[in-house]
C-alpha cells in the first residue's frame, strides 16, 4: 500500500516551507505535491537551499494525495479546500477560514461571507490537547492561530476549574515570522531590528478565536479578552502573558496551582509546566508549549506565561500534530526533534 | 567663572558611558571628573573608544564639581552621595537609593537599612514632567527608574484625571542595556537573541517605586499594580503597555482622550502624544518618550503604550534634563539630538 | 540674510532622512524643502515619527535653495542635478552619477548613457580627507558610495607611500540599511536575521569606483581588486577588511606603519587611527571612521581594518562635510555628536 | 546486547550540550553519562530546559560508556581524554588537544606542553569527508574546529588539483556561539548586538590546524595563509570566503570548476555545491556544508565561499558524524535533520 500521500498548498510561505521541512522527514507519510502560484515550476530544493534532499518540483495545482494541508491565504483557503473536502480528502487547513464557529464572525472580522457554512460545524478546531479525539475522527480540521494557540493553552486549566474570572488581558510577543513572507515595511529588517511596538490595536482577528475557545471552557460565561500583540526583533517564537482575578475565594497554594496546571497536561507530550518563567529560545524549531503560571500575591491575580515556536507548535507542527491522530499514526511521530539551543 | 564643573561617580556603567556621551557635547558644562574603580588610571578614550575626543582620565575619587552624578549600583550610591551632599554639592542620583520615601522600602525590596532616612525627604523624585519646580530647587535629585520613567508616564493623565480604577497591570518589554553593562547568563548574546522571557515576577523592585508614584497622583487611593517585566532581544528601548479598567461612568470619547493627554503634557519637550502605537525606534538615542493611549471598546479598559530610550529618557538622558533645571540652564540643552533611525 | 536654504531631493529613503535628521539640528543652515515622491503633501514628522521637531511638508518638487542634496537613486539623480546645475545651485549628490570620471563606465556598470560627460570633469569626488580643497570650491560634489569611503580610507596611506603592491583584496560587511528602504525578499527581516552571505559576486557597483580613486592616488599603477560585500544582520555599520601584500624591501616596524597612517591623517577631525581592531559600534550614528593597520608577519601582508556608520560617514554625514566646506562653514557644523554606544 | 553506550565530558557548554541534543534522539546509540563540574548533581533537563525528555543527571565522573566525546578545554580536555583511551574506551576529542600533528605547535599556540606525543599520531583529524576510513578504523579521533572545518572543505578541492597558488586569504565570519557559554564582555549581548569587529589579529589559534590540512592536501607545499575571524552578530553560522590567486596557465572555465568541486564531492551527504553565494541560515541546525566556488574573471583568482552550523558540522555534529563510523553505523544516521528556516 504505501505511506499515505500528502500535499501542500501553497508551500512558498513560512507555513507551508515548515510544513515541507517537517513533512520531508517524517517517517510515516509520503509529501508528493507541493503546490505555489508564482514558482510552479521550480524545483522545491532550488526554492528553498535549506531543502537540501528532495526531488519535488513546485506545480500549480495539488496532485492526488490522501490529505492535504492549506497554507493559503485566509477566504482563499477555503476556496481551494471546499472541492477538495467534497471529493473526499482530509484536510488540515492552516488558515483561518474554518476555526471560528459563527459565520458572521467571518463578515465582521475577516471582511468576506463565509462560502460554506456547514463545513464550519464540520471543521474541528485543531488545538490538539483540548480536541484530541475529535481530531482524530475528523475530516476536517481548522488548525489554531500561532497566538490562539499559546493563549489558550496558557489559559485552559484555570478557566476550567473556575479559578479565574472574565476579566482577561492578553499581552503577547512575536517572533516576526508570524507576519508571514509577504514583504511590507513593517518587516523590513532595519525597520524591526531594534525595536518593538504593540499592533492591531483596534482588534486582531486572533481575538475572536481566543474568546470563542475560551468560552467553550466554561459555557455560559462570556470572557472580557484584551489582547494585544507585539512584534520584537526575532524570527520565532511567541511568548504570552496572560493576566486574569481570581474567582474570590478560589486563590489557590503555589503548589496547588503547579498540581492543577500539570494535572489538566498530564501525559501531554507537547506540554510542559515549568518552574521558573519560559524562554522562547527553548522551544526554538520544536512543537513544544512551555507554561509558567504564577500567582502574583499582592493582588490577587493569575499570571500565566507560555511559550511556543509559532511556526511549529503554532502552525506547522501542530498542523502535523493533527495530521497524525487523523491517519492514525502515533501523534509525535515526526515531531520528536528536540528545540535547538542556543 | 567658567561653566559648571560636573563629575560622573561609576562611569564605567552604561548609565555613567551614557552621561559622559551626551556631557561632552554639552554646551552649558564643562564634564571635569570621572571615576571608576576597576578602570582608575585609563584614560576615558581608550576604555571606551567612542568617546574619541577627551582627555579626560578615569580616576579612584571624584574631583572639585559643581554637581555630581552617581551612577553607582544601590547602596553603595548613598555611601558616596551622603558626604558629597553635606558638604554642598549638588547630586543627582542614578540608583535607587532616594526614590522611594518609606524608609522601609529599602528593607523589603532592596535588602539594607536605608543610612539617612532624613534624605529621602529633601529628595525629589526627578521625573520631570511631574516634578519640575521641585527640581529647579533641588540639591539631591533622585533620578527615576527606567521602568518607572515610561509607566508613570504613561499613567499619569489618566489618574490624575480620574478616568481609571485602581487595578492595573503593566507589562514592559526591555532592550537589555537596562540589565547593565556586568556579566551574567541571562545577558550572554547567545542567550538573549532569539529569545523573550518575563523575570522577577515574584517582584521586580522597581514596582514600589512605581506604585509610590501612582499613589501620589491621587491622594488617598491605593493602586493595585501588577508589574511584569520581560527582556528582548535589542539594545536600546522600553516598551510599557498598560491596562486599567475606566472608571464606570468616566469612559472617553476616543478625541476626548486624546485632547486629555495632550493637555496633560502641553508645552513638554520630550514627552509627544502619538496617533499611532509608539515604536521605541522612534525615541532611540534621543530623551523622547512617546505616549499612545487608547480606548478598548469591547472591554471599557485603557490601554496606553509608551516608548522610550532606557538610558537616556529612563537614565542619563533624564539626569540630564534634571541637571538643567538645578543649574538654570534651558531643560532641553545637550539633550536636543534627534532620535537615531532606523 | 539668514542662513543658507538647503534642500533634500528624495528624502524619503534612509540617506534621505538621515540628512534630514542632521540637518534639522544644523547650526548654521536651515532645511527648508524636503522632496519625495510618493509621500508628497504628508508632514516629515508624520512620515518618519523621530522627527518630532519640524513642521516642514514633503513636497512634489524642490522650493528654492541654495544647495541641493540628491539622494535619488542612480540615473534619476543626474535627471534632477542637472537643471538644478545649470541654474547655479551647488548640489551634493548621494548617489553614484558623477563619481566615476570615465562616462563609459555608466553603460558597463549601471546600464545607462550618461547624459552630461562634461559635468563629470566638473564634479569633485566627495571624499573629504582627499579632496578638501577642491571640495571647497566645487559647486557639483559626487558624494562616494558605502564601500568605497571604507576601503578608499583604509588603503590610502599604503598606497600613496607605495607600500604596498597591485593586489588587493577587500572584504567588507555592511549591515543593512545600506540596502535602503525599498522592499526586497533579501532585506525582509525573518531572511536576513541569524544570517550572513556575500552577493554581487560578478562585480559590486562600487569596485570601479574604488579601482579609480585607489589608481588616483597612485598615477600609472593599476590595481588588482577583488571586491567581495556581504549582508550581516545588523542595521548601521561597515567594517572592511583590506589585504594587499607589500612591496617587497618596503615592509615597515609595527610602530612605522602606525606613524604612517597617524601622519597621514594627522589633523582629520574624523578618522582615528586605533591601537585595537575596531568595531563599528564605535561609529554609531557618527561620522567617525576609525582605521587599524596591521602586518600580518607570517606573510609579509598588510591587513587594514576600517569601520564606519555607513548612513552617516559613508553617506548624509559626509555629504553635510561636504556642503560645509562648499558653504565656507567649519567642516564639523551639525557634526558633532559621539558615537550612540552600547 | 543493547546500544553502544555514549558519554559526554562536559556537556555544559555549547558544544556538549548540542551533543546531548543530538544524541538524545539518535536512534543509534544511548546518552547514558554526561558530565560538568559546577553542574554535578542538577538534572540535565533543568540545567538545559530544552532537553525536556530525559532523566539523565549530571555528574562530576563519566560513568562506564563505550565511547566518549570530550567537551573540554583544551589542554583539559587531553589530560582527561589520555587515561580513557588507555582504557580502551574510543574518544571523540572535540577540544584542540589532538589536531596538531607537531608536538611544538602546542607550545607556540596553545601555552603547554602536550602530555603525550605518541597520540597526536594515533589521533585522526575527524574531518569526515578527507579522513573517512582512517576514522572508521580509529580509536582517538579530533574533531576539527569550526573555522577549519569550513576553510578547509572550501580550498580542498582546488589545493588537491592543484589549481591555486599557495597565497591564501581567509576572511571568515562567526556566529558568537563559537566563543562559548563562558562569559565574557565580547560576547555580553549588548557588546555585540549592531556591531562587527575582527580579531586575533596576530594570529588565530586555528591558523596552524588549516595550515596543516592545506599542506597536507598537496605534500611538499608550503601555503602562506593569513586567516581573519570576523564576530558577527547571529547566534549560530560561520561563512567563510577564502581567496586565492589561480597557477597561472591553470584557470578553469566556469563550468569546469563547478564540475571539479561537484566531483570532489560526489556521493557526499553533507557538502552541497550551490549555484548562489550561500547563506548560513541554510544550514542552521544541520550537518550541511554548503559550498560555492567562483572565478573573479577581472583579477584571475579564486573565490570560494563555504557556509556551516558551528555548532553542527563544525562540532557537534561532526563529532556525531565521526562516532557513527567508529561504530560502523551509517554516517548520516541522527544528523538527517533539515536546516531550521527561516
Amino acid at each position: 500500500m504505501g505511506k499515505p500521500k500528502i500535499g501542500i498548498i501553497n508551500v512558498t510561505g513560512y507555513a507551508g516551507v515548515e510544513l515541507a521541512r517537517i513533512l520531508l522527514r517524517h517517517p510515516g507519510v509520503a509529501l508528493t505535491s507541493v503546490t505555489g502560484r508564482s514558482a510552479a515550476g521550480q524545483k522545491l530544493s532550488s526554492y528553498f537551499p535549506h531543502l537540501v534532499d528532495t526531488g519535488l518540483t513546485i506545480v500549480a495545482k495539488l496532485g492526488v494525495v490522501d490529505l492535504a494541508f492549506s497554507a493559503m491565504p485566509h477566504q482563499e483557503s477555503a476556496a481551494e479546500i471546499i472541492p477538495l473536502f467534497e471529493s473526499g480528502i482530509k484536510v488540515v487547513d492552516i488558515s483561518a477560514d474554518f476555526r471560528l464557529k459563527n459565520p458572521a464572525d467571518y463578515d465582521k472580522w475577516y471582511g468576506f461571507t463565509h462560502p460554506a457554512h456547514h463545513l464550519l460545524k464540520e471543521a474541528v478546531f485543531g488545538l490538539t490537547e483540548l480536541y484530541r479525539s475529535q481530531v482524530a475522527s475528523a475530516r476536517l480540521v481548522a488548525n489554531p492561530g500561532c497566538y490562539p494557540t499559546g493563549a489558550i493553552l496558557a489559559l485552559a486549566p484555570a478557566i476550567k476549574a473556575g479559578l479565574i474570572g472574565t476579566d482577561i488581558i492578553i499581552d503577547s510577543k512575536s517572533g516576526v515570522s508570524g507576519s508571514g513572507r509577504t514583504l511590507s515595511l513593517g518587516t523590513h529588517y532595519t525597520e524591526v531590528n531594534e525595536d518593538v511596538a504593540a499592533y492591531s490595536l483596534s482588534g486582531h482577528r486572533h481575538l475572536p478565536e481566543i474568546t470563542q475557545e475560551l468560552n467553550f471552557l466554561r459555557p455560559g460565561r462570556s470572557h472580557m479578552v484584551t489582547f494585544v500583540p507585539h512584534l520584537i526583533p526575532m524570527t520565532r517564537g511567541i511568548l504570552t502573558t496572560a493576566y486574569a482575578p481570581f474567582t474570590p475565594g478560589k486563590i489557590p497554594s503555589k503548589e496547588g496551582l503547579k498540581k492543577l496546571y500539570k494535572e489538566f497536561y498530564a501525559g501531554e507530550q507537547f506540554v510542559k509546566i515549568s518552574d521558573t518563567p519560559p524562554h522562547t529560545k527553548h522551544t526554538w524549531g520544536s512543537n513544544l508549549c512551555i507554561i509558567y503560571p504564577v500567582i502574583d500575591e499582592r493582588t490577587e491575580r493569575l499570571i500565566v506565561i507560555s511559550a511556543i515556536d509559532n511556526l511549529v507548535k503554532g502552525a506547522a507542527g501542530q498542523a502535523i500534530e493533527n495530521m497524525n491522530l487523523m491517519l492514525g499514526l502515533p501523534e509525535t511521530m515526526g515531531l520528536e526533534a528536540l528545540p535547538v539551543y542556543p
